[in-house]
């Protein structure tokens, strides 16, 4: 926060105060006359909205249109209203102050909110006030995308801070929410948190290689406990950032998405406003459609992850004949091209459905996505492991016989003893694979995800520059003045960068690397240690991919991470599942011999397992509730001001004194006068009572 | 309602508008200078707090204090003051009127409300502005108890409306949380609620027992489905009535214990006062005293039924020797004599625990109760059943040789092939004991509760009237003034009354009805009808119980059913597990041979069902959660009205002019005017545009 302020006003004279650019590429309209239409009806929307433009040649068939807000004024009532309206349902605890300029005092304007402001009045519907400019979609099919410039010199202190400093703090997280957005801002904090954590899991990876037996039950079960930890105190976590942000249950007032279609109006019951809603046991009746469909595309996936499988198997292990070197790359070819095929076709089907249980909000539609994505992402995550560890381990010498259909591969080879004695099951191919999928593909995937681009970038420029060199095209920034042609150069840049999706780094973080984790490090104790590492360079080198490689993010906000929030409590579930059958089926007795396994056994560990799973997470989450969060407290407290505020100033009185000044000395009044006149002061009434407690021992 | 104020008038005349009666046991003092002193004590902490007191002999060795407030003023300005600091703490939604008498013309004060407000100033701490009044504790030894009058005319009514009505109206519920307070309402809220969920459950045991097989998988899971449903949907209704009874979260705000003991003092967070409080996690180390406790209970109590149990199966299915019929009796009677010695010690080291724990308030108090003897009430209803489904009748034939140590009984009945040929496994006796439990123990249990204490309170009385006369005792009522005597005559009934809790008939509703529904009705599908005719006098007699045997109870409130919630989920889901061991167990094939039964099987079939269980329940939550509920709509609104009315008067405008009053057409300022400047007007910025267009087409 501190560096925010003087940063955020150098940053606005270099951007030239720029709000937005909207990328607008005429050269896929289809004639001239339709591109000069759109692009006028584009300036004329945004003047309407309060917008003040100009225009620039962008890359090659491009216009850049420069948007910002005409007035300050403007921008600081609706920034103010957007402030109020949070209040007003509930996502701010606090009210923001009476006067819109103490308020803005108090609560400085950040770089994000600014944005998210400004996006707001861009993508509105034409109904709520907005432009309601939609990339690409009905009569905006010209417009690329709408983007803002990147903060070169907050981005530059940040790499430098990241790459000296071990952990992120609160304040560095509340710097990439004032920059970023919240939606941002919780990623780096679930990665902060997640990378905390796995020190500890690390130390007792180590431990536990050193000291433990391979498949330990010890392991597994401290391995079990830390995920279910993990997961619940992250959930906390996350409700107190929410509070803290002032984003708590944004996401149910999130606005509303363009392709939405409404069947009916109604009355809001709680604002008393109309609004177009679509019945909720009609979307609950589309949404049951997920069910056959992830069953369906889990069954398809599956299979060819088996089949291809036992492909590898049969050329790998069993078949010894010719040309077996290039046999060997097979099962990766048909991998390669099948396994993305059919994950296009099936995507393409969840989008349709998605799109058709018609959400209204985007975070809602967004959500929906990510979950039946998460679908194939398991499959093509896990399944080849559990096809190692519970089918190929256990059951090849049943099945190879079975599927050695080609059995005459073998033949040629020479006069053997047939499959079955020859082929061999490699025991360590369990755990070959963990380690790949832990630490290779890691190392594969980051290099995939920094370097490769930066040089991919380089070199595709570097080709356009010749050229257009050679076509005589960079004709066109000839027209730049000088005095801007640094920054045109720096924005034409930044236009031609990928759009960041953070749901792409959390799917990462949740299937490859903490799925991994709950499932399989009883099988190789050092993952967490692989992991530790590659988080460490991962936190840093997302920051630099944000930085250097994608466009600045619209700063969304967002109350927690998500559909993943399920999912890591899903696979901490599944943990405690694999992790019991995989010590029940692989570690070995004090005698070194490997156990007698039953199905009984089996089943027995996994149940056992199982139930100590959800003790212990019905254990932590109640410890964990019965500790005050320093953001829930703020959010208690917030609300309790406002009402003693709302009692003080509405009723003009303290409620102390009201109780007080009523409670005079009034008269008797009502009842039964001749039965409680009996007794006319409480000295008669002790009287009375006494002579009956003399009577009454008299008596006895 | 609409006979709320009518009836409260009448009834307020009745009872010469007492408040409370505290009952002054003097007889158990130590002489007379002690009781009177204590009396005096009374008398003036009831005249310190501002009540009205005058005093009548009670019944042999007791003195009548009859309480009622001097001031209507002074209660109204109480009453006030309570629902204002209740919407300090948010639980309820809209704030109590401005002014004070138009917030009680709005919201009437009820009966319920008066007595709660009356009794917290009755038993509070001095400290907080209340007498300090704790029957049998501290200065108060000879204080046997405070307790409010029954309204005989509601009462009469209420009897006569619910015995000719068929189902318990909101309005009913709402008479009765008037009347008893929320903590009874809730109470019949949920046997209304359970009881219309019995009338599917007993149509559909009705159809299974005439159409299904016996032990009927598709009976098994309707009924778990439909006790996860019922579950779910309580939990709602729950949240519900609790907004639309404000006293939503009142158990996290309900008063003092007066046996805390705090450790230090802290500022609270929210409101800013200083409170005592006792560490967080120095109650949570104590709580954890509990698993010990919990698995040692259970382990000696199931012991003892395990004994006893095969004490029996040895005497009525082994044995054949002589005086078999007296025998017969030995564990009814080893059961009768030793379960409740050893519930006796149990529960005595549960309260001793309990306290232990240093509970805050009442609430949290009853609930760490409640849950302790859970452990004892599920061992007795339960252990009996179990051991007879999972232990005699799979491994009778294994176990009863290894029991049989006195197989000398056996001998001298003649030469038998020995005790494995000679005995017998009853096939019927599960299905002999649910039906015990289900129909013939609440059969007798609602005897028990009902028709023998009226005969027994009859006989009581008759037998002290008898014995007063002979001994010349009734000379103190001589006193009576004629007017009063009835009234007094009333008074001393009530005062000999049972003090009604609960948690009593909750327990009765979960542990002895919904639980067997739960874990055993597969074995018999009728168990719900037993039920449902149960229930429908259950819901009479024990409004009949609390108007006829019970002092009227104190109106305490409360915003749930409290640790049962918890309870009836946990029996949900072991229902899942036993309804499957059951099935899987006792089914008979299509042949009509019983299956091989293997562990395998077992473990598979339990695994299976507990999954299914766990889906339906995440279905049906995620369902229900999507449709909103009346009370929630209204809470949501009141906090939206709230808000607004604060924006509102607190800034003067409304946020919707502040904005657009703050939208005039402002100047342009910051940024580069250099840059922006290049193009004055959108006209200038659409030409510009159209240019960059029109030159770039041509090169093309």
């Amino acid at each position: 926060m501190d560096l925010q302020p003087s940063s955020k006003n150098s940053a606005f004279a270099s951007s030239m105060g720029v709000d937005y650019i909207v990328n607008f590429n005429f050269s896929s309209a289809n004639d001239k006359a339709e591109a000069a239409t759109q692009f006028e009806n584009l300036i004329a929307a945004l003047d309407n909205v309060g917008m003040r433009t100009t225009v620039r040649p962008g890359t090659e068939g491009k216009l850049l249109v420069f948007v910002r807000f005409r007035s300050t004024q403007k921008l600081i009532g609706e920034v103010y209203r957007s402030r109020v309206k949070d209040w007003l349902h509930g996502i701010r605890p606090a009210a923001p102050d009476q006067e819109t300029q103490r308020s803005l005092d108090k609560e400085p304007l950040t770089g994000a909110e600014r944005l998210r402001v400004v996006h707001s009045i861009l993508t509105h519907p034409e109904s709520e006030g907005g432009a309601g400019i939609t990339p690409g979609k009905g009569q905006w099919t010209l417009v690329e995308g709408i983007f803002p410039l990147h903060d070169h010199e907050f981005n530059k202190e940040w790499m430098k801070r990241w790459s000296t400093t071990w952990a992120v703090s609160n304040e560095e997280l509340g710097n990439i929410r004032d920059m970023f957005g919240e939606k941002v801002a919780f990623y780096f904090a679930f990665l902060e948190s997640y990378f905390s954590f796995l020190v500890i899991a690390a130390c007792f990876g180590v431990a536990s290689y050193f000291l433990l037996p391979q498949y330990s039950l010890i392991f597994a079960v401290v391995n079990c406990l830390w995920s279910v930890v993990f997961v619940e105190q992250w959930k906390r976590q996350e409700v107190d950032l929410a509070v803290r942000w002032n984003v708590r249950s944004v996401s149910q007032f999130q606005s509303k998405r363009a392709q939405f279609q409404p069947e009916t109006e109604t009355k809001d019951p709680v604002t008393g406003e109309i609004v177009k809603v679509f019945p909720a046991w009609k979307r609950l009746t589309r949404q049951s459609l997920q069910i056959p469909f992830a069953l369906g595309a889990g069954v398809i996936l599956s299979a060819l992850f088996a089949v291809n499988f036992g492909i590898e198997v049969m050329i790998s292990e069993v078949y010894n004949g010719p040309f077996k070197s290039v046999l060997m790359f097979t099962p990766t070819v048909i991998g390669t091209v099948t396994v993305p095929i059919l994950i296009n076709i099936l995507s393409n089907i969840a989008t349709k459905l998605t799109e058709f249980e018609n959400y209204e909000h985007d975070s809602a539609y967004e959500a929906a996505m990510v979950q039946k994505v998460f679908v194939f992402n398991f499959i093509c995550s896990y399944v080849p492991l559990f096809l190692t560890a519970f089918v190929y381990v256990p059951f090849a010498h049943v099945i190879v016989p079975y599927i050695d259909v080609l059995g005459f591969l073998v033949q040629p080879e020479g006069e053997k003893m047939g499959t079955q004695a020859m082929f061999q099951i490699d025991p360590d191919r369990l755990r070959k694979q963990v380690i790949y999928f832990t630490v290779t593909a890691q190392a594969v995937n980051l290099a995939m995800e920094t370097i490769v681009p930066y040089f991919k970038r380089k070199a595709f420029k570097k080709a356009k520059e010749i050229q257009d060199k050679r076509s005589g095209k960079e004709i066109v920034y000839v027209n730049d003045s000088p005095d801007e042609r640094d920054f045109l150069d720096r924005v034409r840049n930044e236009a031609e960068l990928d759009v960041y999706d953070v749901n792409d780094d959390l799917r990462e973080m949740c299937m490859q690397q903490f799925g991994y984790l709950c499932l399989f490090s009883p099988v190789w104790p050092l993952t967490a240690v692989s992991f530790l590492v590659n988080n460490w360079i991962e936190l840093r080198s997302d920051a630099a991919k944000i930085c250097v490689e994608m466009r600045r993010p619209i700063p969304h906000r967002a109350d927690s991470i998500g559909p993943w929030l399920d999912n890591i409590g899903f696979l901490t579930w599944l943990g405690s599942v694999t992790s019991a059958a995989l010590v029940y089926m692989f570690s070995t007795t004090a005698t070194g011999s490997p156990n007698v396994l039953t199905l009984t056994g089996l089943l027995g560990s996994i149940v056992f397992s199982e139930h100590i799973y959800f003790v212990a997470q019905v254990m932590v989450r109640t410890t964990l509730s019965k500790l005050d969060s320093p953001g829930l407290i703020k959010e208690r407290q917030e609300r309790f001001i406002i009402r003693r505020r709302y009692l003080q100033e509405s009723m003009g009185v303290d409620e102390e004194t009201e109780a007080h000044n009523l409670g005079g000395a009034g008269t008797f009044d009502g009842g039964n006068e001749e039965f409680w006149g009996i007794q006319k002061s409480p000295k008669e009434a002790v009287d009375a009572g006494k002579e009956i407690i003399n009577i009454s021992k008299k008596e006895q």
